[in-house]
């Protein structure tokens, strides 16, 4: 038997990082604050669904889990954009066949968690609260649910207790670690589109659906049901606002003015909108991620704005990342902490500065007649030169490059677009004579 | 009798604005973590002397201080730069009569409690440590020395308990509460440059000097005693980096090759050197600085690093708008502590910029020729223009300016002195005919 692995946290990344651990021979023990939601007593976080992209799927992929997961979920090829019209204008996110997934955060835990029941030297504590933690003498204490007090001592701590996490709250008070939480003017709102008749979908249904208004926007992700999960995001302050909606007059005037194609699709809307929270929009970052013998990992190293639908895949891909450090490093674990942090701070910076540009361009850019040009070009680029030229999309989405390569090739890109406008090549598109010469010459 | 203000912390901040308060006429309840330092127990925080300017003494004029401190202090009229080779090259800070004032952190606190005593509404309370805060409820629990737990109610708290400060960490757990610590990659050691026979000093009194080595640096302030507080700044890492002084040998080697004219005048040197810590230096942002009645003020609502020497009188200042506001709202609490916050965070981070700014400046420019040809020319300017021109420095340390338009007028003076040179007029500081016109285009 390995190491003691003491994992504090059992959602997403928590679940599948013992998995990781147990097939390398580790004793893992997975400590989880809330209780066991296989008991159907699941509380969804703060989102109901979410979109796996391909480097969730990889992470997916090592434990086998990749069908069962696709089967529960719905591709979506592109995004459907609202009008205040209720004029439809359709966006590919990629190629063909390139799609994310909408998927159940619970139903996706709740498969990791019986994979996880499977290897007998994976120790599941559910309703245990970490509330204290020694990161010099590798020892933390939990409460469980009946108020018992736990000391637990381990090799190896992994802080997977998401954007709150007790053991960085422990670790960022320690001289020269790093920390910032940021949260956005804006919060949101769940509400739901309903299914049609026998279950089908009122809309398409294999698109993210966007309604863009400029300063708020709301979105809607189709669930195996029928139904669609929306979201609303919009500033807590100021002249359109959450402060400014209170009375059922003044919430159903807002709806039909913005989203009058989706009120009749939401009869639930009024107690949906009343009964739900505003939930907060927050940056974390810190460094470093690791103290001694304890790492954090996912959200508690990098809670992101979910704009670019990479919370989960990110802290997936920190999974495989310091899985393979593990290899790698075999025993020494200094090395394999350091090597993690390095590997994926650069990369956590990265596309929580991604998913903080991606907000403006689903709220406001995406309506933009500039803006649809300069995608437009950029399809003609991806469609027909798919070797050469890459979107920034593409790159976060559907591949597992670095996510700092992606935002540095972002930025390049725009510059490529930007130059074809400039020299009205816009109609030489499809004509490769004229491109590949250029494509090389940027790109190559 | 007025509401009871519960003040966090005993250090500078907290025993000014308890006085503030008391002559308001409030039940001012003071609590402190530590002894109460007049017992002759004084442990130095992190400094042990600092540099009050024109801010702090007008906060310690409101309360009657200002020649009883002046008097156990030492005027620093100007920068003392000793090059490598032991060269001395004086700057003034301003003119003639404007000094910055060394003096010790703790000889002032202990002149702040002692006047503080004198007012039978203030209450202190020493060896309480606060351990928790419920904001919502006004209520706060101290540990005193023997472990007895206190529950302490009060009308309004205020957290002047410094940059760890506990109140500050209750208020952060709350959503849409920003934070951020940021930690230079240089850390600190303090060192002594001994009086020289019969208390004398054996380097010039009324300075502050400067030994700038690009990447690293050591200051040294007057003491009254004639002795010298130094401080060395250095990387942890790298090259030239504390990390590189273990031995003896190494100690002494670095210290003769880069302040040999220093050596001499340090005895000590292996015995604090070795003995010392090493300081951190981190800068802390927040916002809001107010939940509920509770609000940060000092360190706890903006650490910043020490380059300006501006710590203590933005704190100070902090103070001096609080009892502002109390004065214009009184009574009003939302009111008093909104246009506080609103007020104190912009010249808050300002400060700390400059801060930052400063640092650079200290530790590389003050030994550069263009950065002193500029100066020179500042210095023509300031001269020649006093109603006209203000170097940025002396907004900073000789007005109450805000903080704020002292760095928006910093990056125009540096326009302005680029545009002297450009247009050649370095040699027509002079002459007003040629000056004056050019000044009113830029400044008035």
């Amino acid at each position: 038997m390995g190491e003691k692995m003491v994992l504090v946290g059992g959602g997403l990344a928590g679940s599948l990082m013992s998995i990781y651990l147990a097939k390398k021979g580790f004793d893992v023990h997975l400590y989880e604050r809330r209780s066991d939601m296989r008991g159907g007593n699941y509380q969804g976080g703060r989102s109901i669904n979410l979109a796996l992209s391909v480097r969730g799927i990889t992470a997916l992929g090592k434990v086998g889990l990749t069908k069962e997961i696709l089967d529960i979920s719905i591709p979506m090829y592109g995004r459907m954009m609202h009008s205040t019209a209720g004029e439809l204008n359709y966006q590919a996110y990629g190629r063909d066949d390139q799609a994310i997934y909408s998927v159940s955060r619970g139903e996706l835990n709740i498969r990791l968690l019986q994979l996880a029941d499977q290897y007998p030297n994976i120790h599941m504590y559910f309703d245990h609260k970490c509330y204290k933690m020694d990161l010099d003498q590798n020892v933390a204490w939990f409460e469980d649910v009946n108020g018992h007090k736990h000391e637990v001592k381990g090799d190896v701590f992994l802080a997977t207790d998401g954007a709150f996490s007790a053991l960085r709250e422990a670790m960022i008070k320690n001289p020269r670690h790093n920390f910032s939480q940021t949260y956005e003017s804006h919060g949101y709102k769940e509400l739901e589109i309903v299914p049609g008749p026998n279950a089908t979908f009122q809309m398409e249904e294999k698109a993210l659906h966007i309604w863009p208004r400029s300063s708020f926007m709301m979105i809607a992700l189709p669930n195996p049901g029928g139904n669609f999960t929306c979201t609303l995001f919009m500033p807590y302050d100021g002249e359109v606002s959450f402060s400014k909606l209170n009375k059922d007059e003044e919430i159903m005037a807002f709806f039909k003015e913005y989203f009058a194609d989706a009120v009749p699709m939401m009869p639930n809307l009024l107690e949906d909108f009343k009964g739900n929270p505003i939930g907060h929009l927050a940056t974390m970052r810190t460094y470093p991620w690791v103290k001694n013998k304890s790492a954090l990992m996912g959200d508690a190293a990098h809670a992101i704005v979910p704009f670019y639908g990479q919370g989960m895949n990110c802290s997936f891909e920190d999974c495989v990342v310091l899985d393979d450090c593990i290899s790698k490093f075999e025993g020494n674990w200094d090395k394999i902490l350091h090597e993690y942090q390095i590997s994926r701070k650069t990369n956590a910076d990265a596309i929580a500065d991604l998913a903080l540009q991606n907000f403006i361009e689903m709220r406001d850019l995406v309506g933009l007649p500039e803006f649809l040009r300069k995608k437009k070009i950029e399809k003609g680029l991806v469609d027909n030169y798919p070797g050469l030229y890459m979107s920034q999309y593409e790159r976060v989405t559907f591949s597992n490059d670095n996510y700092r390569d992606a935002l540095n090739a972002g930025e390049k890109n725009d510059r490529f677009i930007q130059h074809i406008i400039d020299h009205q090549l816009e109609d030489q598109l499809e004509n490769a004579d004229t491109m590949m010469p250029l494509l090389n010459d940027w790109f190559a």
